[in-house]
């Protein structure tokens, strides 16, 4: 079933010798290899957009995307890209295939020589479309990191329609829908205690149906710090950065934002939030798709900003084997939230072929769990555990 | 929050000096002391079973239980148990109390001076029952054993009704229930991969209407084994003795509930199932609840036998890094078992107010993911994946 293969892929402007990598060992042996090109099925530039590309040749000789600057080729045929580069498709497909590569580039800066594992796949169906899963695991400063984007379009289940019409998505119940959806999920857990888990997650989401018409479009996403200790100035940094982002777009975003994300990242059972939050939004519209796009972009663009930072700060902090056990435990309660609320996972497991390791690369490479583990009051560890329990205001 | 505070607790025979435990400091403190009784709550002696116990002067005397042998008290009142012994409430508690004492105690032989931490404890509404929670943790031959006890009984509310309706029980819309429910869960995860992790779960549930009419009861339970490595043998003695409690009582018991148990422990999203198996049943009720009530008896006397001989063969079995990766890996199948499908964990989420430790005692305490982990084809570790994907009959 896991066989070594090699595949001379042509891209547009460069030619590169990729190896496929399926199996445990060969991931180990090409992680170390650098930012090279690495496909993982055979069929590699397709189109998969319903109806989509139609190229004119002046369109051709005009209009060129530089791809090579990826972690790996867009998933959507670069014809396709090219022929619509003012659908929100595409600006969507290359605003994430950019952000992936920004951040990973940045991540690897604070590494100690160890690059990105670059996994481009394909759905069960090719003609639906796939993804770019960007592992780097057991660094030296990132215990984790997963960076994952999916560009996809498939016909609208019974079921997931409706769902759309409960969340109040006019759809005609005697028509076809197909969605298309494109975005970029990053989970980071660091190693040292002193620098938090960073998660982000952007997508667009289009739907319409068979005859092009009922058409529906949104934005959602947000991004949220999960400190193991509180330090304050690094939750105002994290949450100042992103309010920026929101006010330039709109002054009632950053507080509703933030709001909704206190509320979605909640274990209930534990009556505790995962972390301090940031922002959270779903089924953000307007008139114009291009207005939500740049609040979405500039949310994107603030990745870097708000959690580098914190990054450069402590990863070379003193680590006592009392705060790497907190660190542990407090990563259980990660894998508590993602497993049993997320709602993206759990819609992951409910579809039939998910890639299920690009949905639970966001699970930590270590995790912990001790029976009734409750820290001492007056401790840092209380300090944290106090947060979660009763969100505060930042800034 | 966390005190602590000495109750002297009167027992019918026994005065017994014990320590309440509420903080991680005072755990570890206590864990050593050996088998000490612990109370983590302040009224001890209570009855809650709801027209429950009355007791005659004639009862009294000529029937007395012996409760100093048991990891702690009874979670019903002693008086109420005496006086009656015959009913099958009584003698599910009794027989949970007993089967927790000896499987702790047995498995405190296999470690080396390490005892069970016990903590006995109450329902957030006392008059609605409690537990007793035994934990081991951290030890030389046992990273996490867990084994819990639940004695409750609360009035039955509307959702539950529903669900108990969609399951076939008869119960009429205009009545009101109240249930009562003793049940004893476990999971032992071993220090060393040789050895697999048990779990085991045997419960009784009643339930009657507010004028004491259209009772319902029915026993559940299981036992099944999560080896890391496959060894044969082992796999053949566990379900072996399985398979002689079954054909004690029914010839078909044990095929029937061997199909249920690989049904049952099935991760979908994976393909695969969470150990080798081994019984698994629900809803079983007879003429009489003696006859059941034998096999269950007969079931969770099987335990040891079926379990303890593995430890003794394994503990001491030299273990490389990469098989101390691996186990950790399959703990973390373990830990997305248990959070995304265990019906137990789903419904104490999903319960007010419910003891969310005793509930998760059954994760380990430290489990691992990889992004793409696959073992190589014809490695022992490939050969136990090769089981989980297609069950095999073992006796």
């Amino acid at each position: 079933m896991a066989s070594q293969q090699l595949f001379r892929v042509a891209l547009r402007r460069t030619i590169t010798t990729v190896a496929a990598i399926k199996t445990p060992s060969t991931i180990k042996a090409v992680r170390y290899v650098g930012p090279s090109l690495v496909v993982s099925g055979g069929v590699f530039l397709y189109s998969f957009w319903p109806g989509g590309g139609h190229v004119s040749a002046a369109q051709k000789e005009t209009t060129t995307i530089d791809t090579a600057q990826f972690m790996a080729a867009p998933i959507t045929q670069l014809d396709t890209l090219e022929a619509n580069q003012d659908d929100t498709k595409t600006k969507m497909e290359l605003l994430i295939l950019r952000i992936q590569t920004e951040f990973c580039r940045e991540l690897e800066k604070e590494e100690v020589g160890q690059k990105f594992l670059v996994d481009r796949w394909q759905r069960h169906n090719p003609k639906e479309g796939g993804g770019i899963t960007c592992v780097l695991q057991d660094g030296a400063t990132f215990e984790k990191a997963g960076v994952n984007i999916t560009v996809m379009s498939a016909p609208l289940s019974k079921q997931l329609q409706a769902s759309m019409r409960a969340r109040g998505k006019a759809l005609p119940e005697d028509k076809q829908f197909t969605f298309f959806a494109a975005g970029i999920s990053s989970v980071i857990h660091p190693r040292n205690p002193h620098v938090p888990t960073i998660h982000f997650n952007y997508r667009y989401f289009e739907m319409q149906d068979q005859d092009g018409n009922n058409k529906h479009w949104w934005f959602g996403g947000g991004t949220d710090l999960t400190p193991y200790y509180l330090v304050e100035d690094d939750v105002k940094l994290f949450h100042g950065t992103l309010k920026g982002a929101c006010d330039r777009h709109n002054p009632t975003y950053y507080s509703r934002f933030k709001k909704w994300c206190d509320d979605y990242f909640f274990i209930k059972y534990r009556g505790e939030r995962r972390g301090v939050g940031g922002i959270f939004f779903d089924d953000l519209e307007a008139d114009k798709p291009e207005d939500v796009f740049g609040f979405v972009k500039d949310c994107a663009e603030a990745v870097i900003p708000s959690f580098l930072p914190l990054v450069k700060r402590h990863k070379f902090d003193v680590v006592s084997e009392d705060q790497r056990r907190w660190q542990l435990l407090r990563r259980g309660r990660y894998v508590e939230f993602n497993l049993v609320y997320d709602r993206g996972t759990k819609f992951g497991f409910a579809t039939p072929n998910a890639r299920i390791e690009s949905i639970l690369m966001s699970l930590p490479l270590h995790a912990r769990w001790e029976y009734m583990h409750e820290p001492e009051p007056g401790t840092p560890e209380y300090k944290i555990t106090e947060v979660l329990k009763n969100p505060k205001d930042w800034v």
